[in-house]
């Protein structure tokens, strides 16, 4: 009795990471995450997430309340005590450990790659070589532990180490391969659009119309909030032809540019600082950042992107009013007459970074980063934000929310967003 | 029927963590980790989490089938269509939606600290105050979703929402002290000592005679790594007499400074930039920064700590090799006969930085954070820092593993704990 092959019915995976460690916090699982995205871009729907510790009765329950058609399993395949899962797994099935010489062959030939001669292998590591008798081995290239895949009553089990490249590797290599094959999926076409500007809730209210509209199109959509940023993700599962569904998608996401076009920056896993620098990249321009309440933050973000060093000439963290005084050109009576936190300190700050580096554009930030300092006209949280660039400088004034980390976190987007605008005009259309 | 209380017996708990985002991968569930961590140091153990997605019935389902004596959920509390939990806890407690008013409250003073008028508030958020009737509100002072509470049979439930931030406050603030309240689980003693300068491996080598005596005295030993630090958690439970376990706990500690004195820079939550700034605070004197390949990262860290402006002047971001000699008075023959990356120009880019910016100290750091610039001679990775201060200045040299991230991660996390050693005496017994 294998599994249903090519149904057409949905095909659902559940994970089962196996693991003392996990459950206490001491080893975050992203092990689920990762399977997750595999399967979803396999046509798999992922519908459960277990996480048990090394414990034989409660992986049997496990086993034995699985109701996916797919069950896959991480951990507890090392070679100590606590390591149970292999045991464990012979019992659900009835079968028993016997020695697999593919197994031991690729245990061999891992630790001859390591410069260690074939006899002065460990017992504890051809232990490794053990696998139940009824499962299928798939090969694991970067370590000791095989994975290994059972099929009963229509449903497919696979084992497989914890660590995430060996697992990475063995689904890559054989399971998503294996699964397709067995299951044929349907097809799932998303996009996911990044904005930034304006909170989940607004948001939902602009957009509420228009996805009203989306249930009847057999499209899903999704809101996927992170401190000052918003993902939307389009999606739909594609019948027999997968180019309707592409057209489908692609039409309500045309849709969504007309709507929100000031608020999306970017397609995919794109970040705002990527998209910043693209754009830099292709005017040929250079970037300079003045920082005060953001302290260094703002650079990191760009930073963080490879090759920046082509568009971020560099930056001062004017943290002290001496900073901004002698590295930035503000006069000392500016600062007494405005307090540092103000629209003409701001202004000056950007200018005077973008003088002293040379560079075409420029951004700074001067607030009140908390928890202390903020007064009843001042309150925590409130960040002013110019950007100095060719046609001069602009600024504004938000209050952000939140703890001292998330305020220099938004303020920072917020930064990035104001740069954005200016670099980019906004199109109601989408990018082809 | 409330739970048992102080019964003296084991006390479980579960997490279920609920979001379609979270099984397809798009978001990482860090949630259920911090939370295994917290409960068992309050004594509680983990024993389960589940992940499930937006839907009504299966969240049912794992309400029905939840065997520990609290089930801790988060996420699905958001305004939008896709966010269900609060109804699906309705049909489950057999309870109904109602306005509370304390919660009301709680998300019009949220939006009135932003600036907004109680009366701009919009009706979606104010959706966010109405909670099932039978619930005991948990206040949440960082965002619009109450924390709820709920007992049914002995068990506790506890909703809260998915956004880190969040959940924690609500835990921290309500949810631990109310369980240790209800519960009275068993005393957890524990010191939590923070390393850097050695990874996990060679210190649990170095460790291994020590670690062996432990369980003799019945105490436990976990490695908590994260790129660039170690942090070794040495922990017993507590009998009739907690006095006893601390001292217990304390001889070991101990030991344990006598072993490894130059690599534990604190204890608890401290992190390195919160002890360098500890203590540039008691000695009165201030720091500066000239950063190149860690881009404002090392910036950011010092500033992410609450009243920095006591001893952070600022900094200088040099990218570009005009920003190096034009800021940092760095030559430009220099740069040429050495290159950017080299003990020369991090020397006197710290010296340059402490100059300019009057400071006492001052930490440069050069290399090459890739993923590309990589040479047979210097690898991506490889890293001078600078440090220098009232006695001169001294330089090392690393080569960081890992992506452009980690080793800018691990090089700022190099660059503090050289100025630590320079600030701070290494001393081979605990500070009392």
């Amino acid at each position: 009795m294998g599994p249903a092959r090519g149904t057409g019915k949905e095909v659902t995976a559940e994970c089962l990471c196996i693991g003392d460690e996990l459950l206490i916090g001491q080893t975050l699982d992203t092990n689920s995450a990762w399977m997750g995205q595999e399967l979803g871009l396999s046509g798999i729907r992922p519908v459960l997430t277990r996480i048990v510790g090394d414990d034989k009765e409660v992986i049997l329950e496990a086993l034995r309340t699985a109701r996916a058609d797919i069950v896959l399993m991480t951990g507890g395949l090392g070679p100590t005590k606590d390591d149970i899962t292999k045991r464990t797994l012979c019992e659900f099935f009835g079968t028993r450990l016997v020695r697999n010489a593919e197994a031991e062959a690729c245990v061999i030939s891992l630790f001859t790659k390591m410069g260690r001669k074939a006899h002065e292998v460990k017992p504890a590591d051809l232990a490794q070589a053990m696998l139940p008798e009824s499962c299928t081995m798939l090969p694991n290239k970067l370590g000791t532990a095989s994975g290994m895949w059972f099929e009963r009553d229509g449903r497919v089990y696979v084992s497989m180490p914890g660590v995430p490249y060996e697992m990475m590797g063995i689904m890559q290599n054989s399971v998503l391969p294996r699964l397709r094959d067995l299951f044929h999926p349907p097809t799932i076409v998303h996009r996911t659009l990044q904005t930034t500007g304006m909170g989940e809730t607004l948001l939902a209210e602009r957009l509420e119309e228009w996805e009203n509209n989306l249930a009847m199109e057999g499209i899903h959509l999704a809101y996927l909030p992170s401190p000052g940023l918003v993902k939307l993700r389009v999606s739909t599962y594609a019948g027999a032809d997968p180019t309707e569904a592409v057209a489908r998608v692609d039409r309500q996401v045309a849709l969504l540019y007309g709507l929100i076009p000031e608020l999306i920056y970017g397609e995919g896993r794109q970040q705002l600082e990527e998209v910043i620098g693209g754009q830099l990249k292709e005017l040929g321009q250079t970037l300079a950042l003045a920082e005060s309440c953001t302290g260094g933050y703002l650079s990191h973000l760009i930073t963080s992107i490879p090759g920046s060093s082509a568009y971020y000439i560099g930056g001062v963290v004017s943290y002290a009013n001496a900073v901004k005084m002698e590295e930035l050109g503000i006069a000392s009576d500016m600062l007494e007459l405005n307090g540092a936190v103000s629209r003409p300190v701001a202004e000056r700050m950007a200018e005077g970074v973008r003088k002293a580096l040379k560079s075409d554009w420029a951004i700074a930030t001067t607030g009140v980063a908390g928890p202390d300092g903020g007064t009843a006209e001042m309150p925590v949280g409130t960040v002013w934000i110019a950007v100095a660039g060719p046609n001069g400088v602009t600024s504004s004034k938000g209050v952000f929310m939140g703890t001292r980390d998330l305020v220099i976190r938004r303020s920072a987007i917020a930064a990035l967003n104001m740069l954005r605008k200016e670099l980019i005009p906004v199109r109601a259309t989408a990018a082809e």
